[in-house]
């Protein structure tokens, strides 16, 4: 079967909508019964709430539950679990993995998610150790599910664990070595636990130079980690070195693409977390201070032009070149933040390099400035060569141009570089706030730069 | 060991630039010998060509080399392989997996790569192969070293072709079962293997719903069907259903790091590579054309303000609200944009929701224009109470910020759910375009309000 995701979905949503349409519960429960789980959700987002419920109903399977309440956007899961019974709430957390359920609980209000904690028999405990992590650690997106052996058990007597013990752990990717104090000392792979004498105690023949994380460490880190090492999975340890979980490749998946949209949505002033699928009364509040700063830096663009009133009203059409300097500037801000940014997320740009970068960057302003500069000047020129005879007007428009490109350049790079070396994260700091000063600076100077050469 | 990727980097880079600065050769053997070449490869990045060259000669693991050659960039690649002898960069290549090796050669001009893969002994005719498959591909980027059993053999036959035929195989995921024509009819896990009865033929027990991708499909929907369905590894066939190679969980890592770098690059209109460790003439070079659009649209504004020069002359104020019009109908802009092509590209948004989407948008844009323009309109009114007493130019600039605003948030979203729509990929059309087409709007709007409403 060669799945093309798009088509799929769409076919499969446009299928159960029509059956639950013509009520046809036999044909709805074979399947749903069929249908993987992440496919489901899928389906699941486009329903009404009534349709919602009626669907899950009738999933038989725990676990494709679990998968659903995963998947699912904060609002909506909150919606669908206020509108269930808090016994099938529990039954399906009870069968999450742990790192998966922790997830979960953490998107209800506390209450609600307390609730559901007390009446759990199962895992509860093992949840509210992962909740007391923060949000976004290592800690917190461990699976705590996984093969831990003592360095002094034989090969053989490993093997017999694995076949007994730990016989339901899904896929092994490593095994872990624990010494008697719980602490990791060294891992294993399989292959190697069947190619040595029978007796050999693991401690003789274990790998002990050995990647661990600290329960604490920002989830960017650890994904960062993995897919430098290419490893598969990545022991977390506590403080006293105690082996306390692990986190797997697939949530790493996640990791990064979570971490790539907190970026976008963060440059473009729009909060840390995705809210389109929200009301559009969520998404207004989101959005509206981040806008607070350009509509600042607006007025105080307003404030710099009307102290050159006289000069405007001499000279009217200085302000017809207002928007291609702000334009272009903007655009070369963008475009330089953009590459900083993410050359520091990605690893490829160091603060190390600060100056090397930032003197790139403005140089490649100044050179595009002229570039644009020159090209800009020409066309004042050509328009206004009857109005000014001296070619003034054309070079002071053109001059506005070279220093607005060279400073947005500039300041574009310099305050993420800024930002990442004092440790705050540049994404934040960059779209709004870097564009609004690009504009107020690149207006002043153009108005300076006219009303000088010109002599109004 | 507990690391933290940035402190490690910087400790090992310092004292490898100090052992090469001193000629300590015994010393930079062993530390090169212990470092991982994940390692060693960001070190490399912050050497001259001369001591690269000098430390890729210390390296006597020819996989440490491989690795080395994967994480470079095109320039750097470029600039280590021309120092080298053709020789040992062939024995380098020999022993790298076969899509990093195709990744490599594909990274190279084409002479030196037909050079490099005639010289290669074993080998070469894979990588013709892999080459053969457009970039981006299933095809190009998958792992031709994978486990497939014959359907008819039995669970003890599998198990003895795992110890001999198998045994280089490193991390078994998934064990593939194909017909006597080579095509893919089921898959089976190591564990299944060991709990059957060994004489069972593998076709009476293997798993016969299996996902499987098309060697021509695009790498970003490959990435997204392993990530949905948490699978660890997909097969690839081709047009006959034959197994041709497997997709593993480390290089979908990859890839979702790469898919965002190319959409965060492309809406900022720096092109769709990452080029910033490059020269300041190719940077300038990626970067110009994208500025382009801005300049055009910088120069219509300029016209359009142009047509109402007598306006402007008699009431010259009107030019100092252009920046926080253009400003606030920007930022507005980048916001729906992202939301929509960062949605569309993490599934959460559809292009079937074309219109939800796009109204909620623009109501969105609606209320947050309604709140700043008349922010900004109390501005104005407190600043000309005296110059223009009827509170009409206050009026305007108030109504000008209100259409700007919705407009760019009509624009932002409308834009690239109609190109996700007819298949053209919604970050190239966004950032600049978006920008500079609000721009325009909102300049023009202002003016056509205004002088009505001044009647000037």
């Amino acid at each position: 079967m060669v799945l093309m995701l798009r088509e799929k979905n769409k076919i499969l949503t446009d299928t159960i909508k029509r059956l639950l349409r013509r009520g046809a519960t036999a044909n709805l429960y074979k399947i749903v019964d069929k249908t993987h789980a992440a496919d489901l959700s899928q389906v699941f987002k486009a329903l009404t709430l009534v349709s919602q419920r009626k669907l899950f109903g009738m999933i038989k399977d725990l676990e494709k539950k679990g998968t659903l309440f995963s998947e699912l956007d904060d609002k909506e899961l909150l919606d669908l679990i206020n509108s269930l019974p808090l016994d099938s709430i529990v039954e399906v957390l009870e069968n999450m993995a742990s790192n998966d359920a922790a997830d979960v609980l953490g998107k209800l209000p506390e209450e609600i998610s307390d609730t559901i904690l007390e009446k759990m028999r199962e895992g509860s405990e093992e949840l509210e150790d992962l909740l007391s992590y923060e949000d976004d650690t290592a800690g917190r997106i461990m699976v705590t599910d996984f093969i831990a052996l003592k360095e002094d058990i034989t090969a053989k007597e490993a093997i017999e664990s694995l076949q007994t013990e730990y016989q339901d752990t899904e896929i092994v990717f490593y095994l872990y070595v624990v010494d008697e104090y719980s602490k990791l000392v060294g891992v294993l792979s399989l292959r190697q636990l069947v190619i040595v004498p029978p007796d050999t105690p693991l401690k003789e023949f274990m790998t002990t130079d050995i990647f661990s994380v600290r329960t604490h460490m920002d989830q960017e880190e650890v994904a960062k980690i993995v897919a430098r090492y290419d490893i598969l999975a990545v022991p977390v340890v506590d403080e006293a070195n105690k082996l306390v979980g692990i986190i797997t490749v697939d949530d790493v998946i996640d990791i990064f693409r979570e971490e790539a949209t907190e970026d976008f949505l963060k440059m473009a002033g729009v909060g840390d977390e995705y809210v389109e699928t929200q009301s559009v009364f969520r998404s207004t509040k989101t959005r509206l201070p981040w806008l607070f700063a350009s509509c600042i830096g607006g007025i105080l663009a307003f404030f710099i032009i009307s102290g050159f009133e006289t000069e405007l009203a001499r000279f009217a059409y200085l302000a017809a070149f207002i928007p291609v300097i702000m334009g272009m500037g903007g655009n070369i801000g963008t475009q330089s933040s953009t590459i900083v940014v993410r050359g520091l997320a990605t690893g490829r740009l160091h603060t190390r390099d600060f100056w090397p970068v930032v003197l790139k960057e403005l140089a490649t302003g100044l050179i595009l400035g002229l570039v644009y500069g020159t090209l800009i000047a020409v066309v004042a020129q050509v328009s206004f060569h009857e109005t000014v005879p001296s070619g003034l007007f054309a070079a002071s428009v053109g001059m506005a141009v070279v220093s607005s490109m060279s400073i947005a350049a500039l300041v574009g790079s310099l305050v993420p570089m800024l930002f990442a070396r004092v440790n705050v994260d540049p994404a934040v700091a960059t779209g709004p706030f870097v564009t609004t000063a690009i504009d107020i600076i690149s207006v002043y100077f153009y108005f300076v730069i006219a009303t000088r050469l010109l002599e109004l």
